[in-house]
């Protein structure tokens, strides 16, 4: 039976052929006006008729559309609808939602590790010193060059992109544990409790902090947790902002209990560029743009049309996450 | 028997007692006043009696010197040492030589993906922007990041280096090949050559130039050869800078033949601030920082002291050189 659509998506004339192309057996809505949370404001008739949304709707219009019956959130990440109520209003009403967090999950793993071999390798500095070969400055970049190999990383927040890491850091040969909530007995590495992270925490030289925006995950690295690091570890995150207490992340980085901040993601996003960890020598921040790459509104296209296939067909959706 | 080996090389006390202690058979010689290239000058009557040198010794007195029977190398590169009449001088004597390639072929391994994973993830634009997420910068980051996965890879100068290369970059899925003068058919990827080697250029995203300093090897990469590039790869070098033109390397990039070029290594070194490709918006230069590493030092001595028993024992020494 055809569904009716509506994509709150804005695509080039290409990717539209593909998934006019793809979607050819049901009718695709195409509002004029979008109606993602990035535009408030009444959304069209239609919206309020379709079966699926492709995009990132308003949460409150979507509890009012009733006739929804599945949500392919167009990003990765779904704090806007991750709240009990929407979830139990979702739930009553047997609407899915989906994300499109495997689109990005290869893209966030080699930002990490880009992160984590600029550290090794100390580009940010190597990159704007020109200093002769043999010279203080050229055998403190050197001797200060600390190979990955060897030395144990801890990825906290293990998903699809914490596999995807522990995969490209194969290599390397690196000790390699992680902190999930919910262990699902398949991760393929140690995996690390609540009760053992401390002590995890203090041996591991890389703490790689990839955990999701949750109440849960709220200030999960404050000043209790830094305390826990092994002084000199190096800290990474590619999850979210709001994960990290970023007071006591300064504080950290000032006592050097943490030598080095690898951040993508902040709160606010961006930071001013007065706010101390901007400015501070040794914490390193790029604007959120881990999970990008040239293709991915390609890819959340054939991410949604392989969803809309298991869907049309009764099978578990990819990335569902209500 | 024991040797007379000459230390010409500059230790902590940690690092003299574990050469001690691994050389205990033997006598050391340490000269008040170092052999080096570094420092020229009449050397010390014992060096001239000497059964090994370990260091960089002057390749004039090293002549003189006739009782040596072998000298290893402290460095990677051995250029003062190959020329033909110092090769057929040491040749005729039964004299080895032996280099240090081994002790920085994981580092400079880790520095070339570090390059390249700054490269495809954008990070040193990345990271001096902090503009707002959904800006025309932002978009223009994430978008110009090009995942390695898929992309093809050409490997110039395929010895230790490139093999450990290969290893790392084999979770990437890359496609990847490797020029070498001389294939030993144990490569493990396709090796192209001399004569197909314009047409695997002309396919390959990422060139990276790994061959060492010889006179077959000087400006290996110049007008013509950047011209056999497909248009808008990128160049990696982290062999040596005599390999490259770096007239005709501007040019390539100034007209995007090249669209990025990662160097680790220039002629000369450092480069002036005003030269052109310091000061290239797409050129990115560590001043040869790529072989280096905190451990370096006791690295070479455990290179030297593995080395010393095969000398010992009659094995093939490691990376014998001449």
């Amino acid at each position: 039976m055809p569904l009716k659509i509506y994509i709150d998506f804005e695509l080039s004339p290409e990717l539209l052929e593909r998934l006019k192309e793809g979607a050819s057996e049901h009718e695709l809505i195409f509002p004029k006006k979008p109606a993602s949370v990035l535009s408030l404001g009444a959304l069209e008739p239609s919206f309020y008729e379709a079966d699926v949304v492709f995009g990132q709707p308003i949460s409150s219009e979507v509890e009012k559309a009733e006739s929804l019956k599945w949500i392919h959130v167009s990003s990765s990440g779904i704090t806007r609808y991750d709240t009990p109520e929407f979830r139990a209003s979702m739930k009553k009403r047997g609407t899915f939602v989906s994300n499109s967090a495997h689109v990005y999950d290869e893209a966030c793993a080699d930002h990490a590790l880009s992160f984590m071999l600029a550290q090794s390798r100390k580009l940010p500095q190597a990159l704007v010193c020109n200093t002769p070969n043999g010279s203080v400055e050229w055998n403190r970049l050197r001797q200060g060059s600390v190979p990955l190999k060897g030395q144990k990383a801890i990825i906290v927040g293990f998903g699809a992109i914490g596999r995807q890491l522990n995969k490209l850091l194969a290599p390397f040969e690196m000790e390699i544990t992680a902190y999930r909530r919910t262990p699902r007995g398949n991760e393929g590495i140690p995996i690390v409790s609540e009760a053992t992270l401390p002590s995890a925490l203090s041996q591991a030289d890389h703490v790689i902090n990839i955990l999701p925006d949750s109440a849960a995950t709220q200030n999960f690295f404050n000043a209790e947790r830094f305390k826990q690091f092994k002084p000199g570890a190096v800290f990474y995150n590619i999850g979210r902002g709001t994960t990290v207490d970023q007071a006591s992340l300064i504080d950290a980085l000032d006592v050097n209990q943490v030598s080095e901040a690898w951040l993508d993601v902040t709160v606010p996003e961006p930071l001013d560029e007065s706010h101390p960890l901007w400015k501070h020598p040794r914490c390193f921040i790029t604007p959120h743009t881990a999970g990008g790459f040239n293709n991915e509104t390609r890819a959340c296209v054939e991410h949604f049309l392989e969803n809309l296939k298991r869907f049309t067909a009764g099978d578990t959706l990819d990335n569902r996450v209500i």
